[in-house]
C-alpha cells in the first residue's frame, strides 16, 4: 500500500512540507490547494520538486460546494472545475477530492446530485482525471459514506469513485457495515485521521483536533480492516487538521505520522487476523507487521550523565539514600550503585554518549535500560518503527548493549532478562562496599516520571506505543499553583515498567521551570518501591535527606475524606507522607525528597493493591515543590565537601 | 454591592492570590478549599492576612456530594461538615457553598434532600454559620436554580439560602423567570462567570473555559438584572475556572476581573434602565454607572518612538510613502508628518515617555491619539475603569493632552474633535515643505492592527470594551505557514476607529516572531485608506517602496472564485493587490508594504461598501510575509544614507 500524507498536515512552505514527507519515507502526498495558492512557484515546479524527492502526487484537494448548487451556478461551477483540471494537469495530480456540499442553499434531491457529479465525471474523463467523492460529516445533505457511495453507484461512471475518511465516518459513529463490500476499484482514496473523543461541534473538532492514528481515541482498525478485507490496496493517506501540527517543525512531525500509520497497519493486521483463515493471510500481506510487543521485566538500570564535579556529589546523595557503590566499569569511568533490585549507573567517561548528553543537559538521566524477555524481537520492532539505533564503544569481553534513541535523544537500552553472566558481571569490577549507613528499605524502581516540554506529549505517546508496545492509561489534569499539569502514564504489558509522562500547560509551573532548567525533556523523578515507607522515611530523614514539607491542612482534609484514625494522621503528618485510597480500597503511601541540585527527585512509594500514581495528591505535592523551590536550594554544593 | 473574587480564579499561592485581590480593590474573597489545603499556614493565619489586606472572607467553598447521599453515609457526611465548620470558624468565613450532589448513587427523592439540608442548616445555625445551596449544571438530580430554590423554600430554615451562579444557569439556557421573585435575604451569594459558547460537555466547559464577564458570550445582564431588581445587594463574586488564568500572573488578572465586574454592572444598569421608571432608579443605585461610551471621530495621530538614528530613517520612509514634514514641535524634538488626514509624529525627545518606550521596544508606535466628541467624558470613563492616567511634560502655551495607558504601557491620547486652535497649531511650528515627491493618494487611517503576545487577547478586549466603550467583531482564525493566527477587530461606536487585534497560537508564526522582535504587544501595521489603490501602489512602487510579492497562483484561484475578467486579474497581479468580495457584493482591495526595519508595515486599502479586513486574504499575506522575512531585509540602513 502506498503511504501518503496531506500537505495540510504539516507546517511550513510547500517545499518544506514535501521535503519533510520525503524524509519520513512517505510514498506520496495529497496537495492541499491553499498550500499551492500561497506558494510562490508554478504547479509545474511543484511537480518537478515532488518527482525529485521521489514523491507521487496522489491527490489534489478539495473542490467544494459543487453538487446540488443552485441551478444558475452549475455552469460556473463546471468552469471552476475546468480551471482546477488545468492546474492538476500541470501538477500531475491524477485525482481530485470533491467533498459534499455544505452550502445552506444546496439542493438535496439525489437525482440532481447524481446528475451534477455525472457531468463532472464526464469532463474529468476527457482530461484523463478521476473524481473522488467524499461525504463531509457536516455536509448539508450528504454526510455518511453510505449516502456518498449510493450516489457514486448511481452515477456509475469509471471516472467517479468514493473517498473514505476515517474522521468523517467515526466522528458520526457511522455504520461500518458494508465497507468491505465496496469494490476496491471504486475507492479513489482512503484518508486517515484519529481524534480525541470530544463532545463538540464536529466541524470545529475536525478542523482543530484531529491527530495521527494512535494519538486519539478512534477505533481506526475497525474502519480500515473491512476496507482492506474488501481488497483495497490503494493509498492510505494522513489528513490531519491540528493546531499544534500547524506550529510544529514539519520533519519530526512527518516522522511521527509515518510511525502512526505503520502502527495503524499493525493494529489492523491483528484485527484481520481474527477473520476466517481462508482470506486473512492475503488481506494482511499488504500491511506492516512487526514483531509483537515484548514482555518487559522491569527497569534494569538508570544511567546518569555526570562530570568530575557532579559525579561525586550525586554519588554522595545516592549513599545518603541507601545505595552502595558495588562496581566500577572495567574500561570506563563508570560507577555502579545498588540497593535492592535498583541499579544506578554514574557515567563520567569523556568522549562517551553520556558526556555529550552532559554537555547539553548538565547532570541528568541520559539512559534507561529495560530488561526484556526477547531482546532481538524488541530491538527489531523498534527499528522497523524507524527508531534511531545506537551502539556505543565496547571494550574487549564487555557486553554489547543495543539501544535506541528516545524522542529527546536519551537512550533506551535493551537487556536480556536473567542473562548469565549479567552485564554487571561482564562489565564491572566488584568494589568492596565502603558501607556508610547501608540500605534504607528501597527495593525496586516502581516507576520513572518524564517531564515533557509543551506540545511533545503525542510524540512520546506514539514512541512508547509503537517502538516498545506500551499501553497508555487515562489522562489526569492536575493544578499546580502556577498552571495546569497534564499527566498520562504508559506501562509495558504486564505492568513491570511504568512511565508517567507529565506536561505543563504553562511556562510557569514547577514542572515547566524544571524542564527549562534541564534544557528539554527528561526524567523528572524516580519512584522507588518499599515495603515500609515509614521506616524508609524515618531512616533517610535521620541521615539528612530533605523531604518535601506537606502542609498540616492537607492532613486535616485527609481526615474528613477518609476518616483515618488521628494517630495514623499524626504519624503521616510527622513523616510528610501522602496517602490515597482507591475505590476498591487499595492504599497508596508516598513521600518525595526535595529536588537535589534542582533536578533529581526520589519518590518513595508503598502500594497495597493500588495501581495508580496518587493523582489526588499531585496538587499538594506540586504546591509543596513550588514552595520548596522558592526556599533554600538543596544543592550539589551542599553534599560535595 | 460588595465585589468579590474566588481564590480559584487566580494563580499562585494563597497569599499571592489575596494580595492580588486586594491590589485590584476587591472587597472580599471566596476561599476555595484546595487553596487552603495546599497552603502551608493555618486558617487563622489566613484570616489575619485577609484582614490586614482589608479583604472580607465572604464564603468558603465547596462542600460536595452531601444531600441525598446513601443513608449509611449521612452521619459521616455530617461529621465531615462539622470539621469544615471548625475550619470556617478559624477562617472567619460566615458561609459555605454546598453544591448539588453529582454522585451516581445520589438519591433523587426531594423529601430526602430537604431533610438532609435541614439537618445541615440546623448544625450550621448552632455555629452561627450559613449554608448556601447551589445547583450544579451537571448535578445528579438538582441542576437548575428553580429546583435548588424549591428545596431551599421547603427546608425553610434561616441558615439555609440559595446560591446563584451565572455559569450554571446560562450554560443550561435555564429559565430566568422568577429570579426577581427570590427574596434578597434568601440569596446567600451570587457567583458570576462568563464563557464562550461551546458545544461541549458542560463540566469540561465549566472547568476550563470560564472567563471574566464581557470576555465570553453569555448575556450576563439578563441574569443579574432580575436579581438586582428583586432587591439583592449582597456580594457579586467572580468564580472563574480557566486554564489560562491558572497560569497568568495574578495581579493583572485580578485587575481585569475588577474591570470586568464593573462592566457587568454598567451593562446591567442599562438593562434595568428599561424597566418601569417607578423602580429603576433605586435598583440601579447600587451599580457602577460611568459616563457612556464616547463617539470617536477617528485616529488623530500616531506617535513613533525613535532616536537620532531611527528617526531620520523612518522619516525618509514616510517621505517615500508620500508624507510631508509639516511641523516641528515648539519645545521638543518632535516632528509632524502629514498626508491627507493622516498625522504621524516622530518623537526623539530625550527624557520623554517616548524615549523610555524606545529603550524598551526600539523604534515603535508608542502612542495613538483618538479624536473624541466628549473629551472629559471619555477620560472620566477610562479612569473610573481603573485605567492608569498619564500626563507628560508641557511647555508654556502648549496643549495638555490627557492620556491613559494601554495594557502594554503604550499611551492612548484623547483629543477633542475639531478643537480650535488645533493641537498642531498650538504645539508645532510650521515647516516649509521640503517636497520630494508629494502625496501618494493616502487619505486617512482606515485601521491600526495590534499584535499581542499569547494569552493577552482577553485583557485587551476588556480594556477596549470598558475604557473606550468599543465593540468587538467576530473572531477569525487564519493559517500562517508556521501556525495559526487569531484575529478579532474592535471598533468605536460609529466605526471611525477600528483596531484589529491579532494573536498567534504558535511561537513560530510571522506575527509571533515580530512580537518577539518588538519585545511585546505593539502596532503591527497601519492601514491607510485610498480612493485609488492602483494609482497609490503604482506611485509608491515607482518611488522605490517595496511591496509584498503575491504568488501568481493566488490570482489563478481568484479567477475561479470570483470570475474576474482576465485584464483585471492581470492588473491586480502586476501590482500585488489582493482582492475580496463579501456576500453583499462589497469589494475590498489591499496591498502591503514589506516590513520596514522588520517592524513597520503600511497596508493600503480601498473599500467599496465592504466592512471587514480581508480575512480571506490573510493566509496568502502571511505566507508572503514569511517568505519576505526570510529574504533580504528591508532595513533602516537601506534608507539612512
Amino acid at each position: 500500500m502506498q503511504r501518503s500524507i496531506a500537505t495540510v498536515s504539516l507546517s511550513g512552505t510547500l517545499p518544506e512540507k514535501l521535503e519533510a514527507a520525503a524524509a519520513a519515507r512517505f510514498d506520496g502526498v495529497e496537495i492541499f490547494e491553499n498550500d499551492l495558492v500561497y506558494y510562490d512557484g508554478s504547479p509545474r515546479a511543484v511537480r518537478q520538486m515532488a518527482a525529485d524527492l521521489g514523491l507521487d502526487i496522489l491527490l489534489f484537494q478539495p473542490f467544494r460546494d459543487f453538487e446540488g448548487a443552485p441551478r444558475d451556478r452549475l455552469a460556473r461551477n463546471l468552469d471552476r472545475a475546468e480551471r482546477k483540471f488545468d492546474l492538476m494537469a500541470e501538477l500531475g495530480a491524477p485525482a481530485i477530492l470533491v467533498c459534499s456540499n455544505v452550502a445552506p442553499d444546496a439542493i438535496g434531491d439525489e437525482a440532481v446530485l447524481v446528475d451534477d457529479l455525472r457531468q463532472l465525471a464526464e469532463r474529468a474523463a476527457k482530461r484523463g482525471l478521476k473524481i473522488g467523492y467524499e461525504a463531509l460529516a457536516w455536509g448539508r445533505h450528504v454526510r455518511s459514506w453510505h449516502q456518498a457511495w449510493r450516489i457514486v453507484q448511481k452515477v456509475d461512471h469509471p471516472s467517479l469513485g468514493l473517498i473514505l475518511d476515517s474522521f468523517h465516518t467515526l466522528s458520526l459513529k457511522d455504520d461500518l457495515t458494508g465497507l468491505d463490500q465496496v469494490p476496491p476499484d471504486r475507492i479513489t482514496f482512503v484518508q486517515i485521521a484519529d481524534a480525541p473523543i470530544m463532545a463538540m461541534d464536529v466541524l470545529e473538532w475536525s478542523r482543530h483536533y484531529r491527530c495521527f492514528p494512535g494519538q486519539g481515541a478512534f477505533d481506526l482498525a475497525s474502519f480500515l480492516a473491512p476496507i482492506v478485507a474488501g481488497g483495497y490496496r490503494g493509498p492510505l493517506s494522513l489528513e490531519i487538521f491540528n493546531d499544534g501540527f500547524r506550529a510544529a517543525p514539519p520533519r519530526p512531525n512527518a516522522a511521527d505520522g509515518m510511525r502512526s500509520l505503520l502502527h495503524l497497519e499493525e493494529v489492523t493486521a491483528s484485527h484481520l487476523a481474527a477473520a476466517p483463515a481462508a482470506t486473512r493471510a492475503g488481506q494482511r500481506a499488504s500491511l506492516f507487521q512487526p514483531p509483537p510487543p515484548s514482555r518487559y521485566a522491569g527497569f534494569e538500570f538508570l544511567e546518569f550523565a555526570v562530570d568530575e564535579t557532579a559525579g561525586p556529589a550525586l554519588a554522595g546523595w545516592f549513599e545518603t539514600l541507601g545505595f552502595t557503590h558495588v562496581g566500577q566499569h572495567r574500561s570506563k569511568n563508570v560507577a555502579l550503585y545498588r540497593q535492592g533490585a535498583i541499579n544506578l549507573v554514574l557515567n563520567s567517561e569523556p568522549d562517551s554518549f553520556a558526556h555529550a548528553y552532559f554537555l547539553l543537559h548538565g547532570p541528568s538521566v541520559c539512559a534507561m535500560a529495560l530488561a526484556v524477555d526477547d531482546l532481538q524481537g524488541a530491538l527489531d520492532r523498534a527499528l522497523l518503527y524507524h527508531c534511531q539505533p545506537y551502539a556505543g564503544g565496547v571494550g574487549p569481553n564487555e557486553s554489547v548493549i543495543p539501544a535506541i534513541c528516545a524522542p529527546d535523544g536519551s537512550l533506551i537500552y535493551f537487556v536480556e532478562e536473567g542473562a548469565a553472566p549479567s552485564i554487571y558481571e561482564t562489565d564491572f569490577v566488584p568494589v568492596e562496599a565502603a558501607g556508610e549507613g547501608g540500605p534504607a528499605h528501597l527495593a525496586s524502581i516502581d516507576h520513572v516520571s518524564i517531564g515533557l516540554p509543551d506540545g511533545q506529549f503525542d510524540r512520546w505517546l506514539l514512541f512508547y506505543k509503537t517502538a516498545l508496545g506500551f499501553v497508555a492509561d487515562d489522562t489526569f489534569v492536575v493544578p499546580d499553583p502556577y498552571g495546569l499539569v497534564r499527566s498520562r502514564a504508559l506501562h509495558s504489558i504486564g505492568d513491570a515498567v511504568r512511565i508517567p509522562l507529565n506536561i505543563s500547560e504553562s511556562r510557569n509551573t514547577v514542572l515547566a521551570r524544571s524542564i527549562t532548567a534541564y534544557g528539554g525533556a527528561g526524567v523528572q523523578h524516580i519512584a522507588c518501591a518499599t515495603g515500609d515507607i515509614r521506616a524508609a522515611v524515618a531512616t533517610l530523614r535521620q541521615r539528612g535527606l530533605r523531604f518535601l514539607a506537606i502542609p498540616r491542612n492537607y492532613y486535616d482534609d485527609l481526615a474528613s475524606k477518609f476518616g483515618l484514625a488521628q494517630e495514623v494522621l499524626d504519624e503521616l503528618a510527622a513523616l510528610d507522607i501522602l496517602y490515597d485510597r482507591d475505590a476498591d480500597g487499595g492504599e497508596f503511601l508516598q513521600a518525595y525528597s526535595e529536588a537535589f541540585g534542582g533536578r533529581f527527585v526520589i519518590e518513595i512509594v508503598e502500594r497495597h493493591g493500588y495501581r495508580q500514581y496518587g493523582a489526588a495528591n499531585a496538587p499538594v505535592r506540586l504546591a509543596a515543590q513550588a514552595a520548596s523551590a522558592s526556599r533554600s536550594p538543596y544543592s550539589f554544593d551542599e553534599l560535595e565537601g
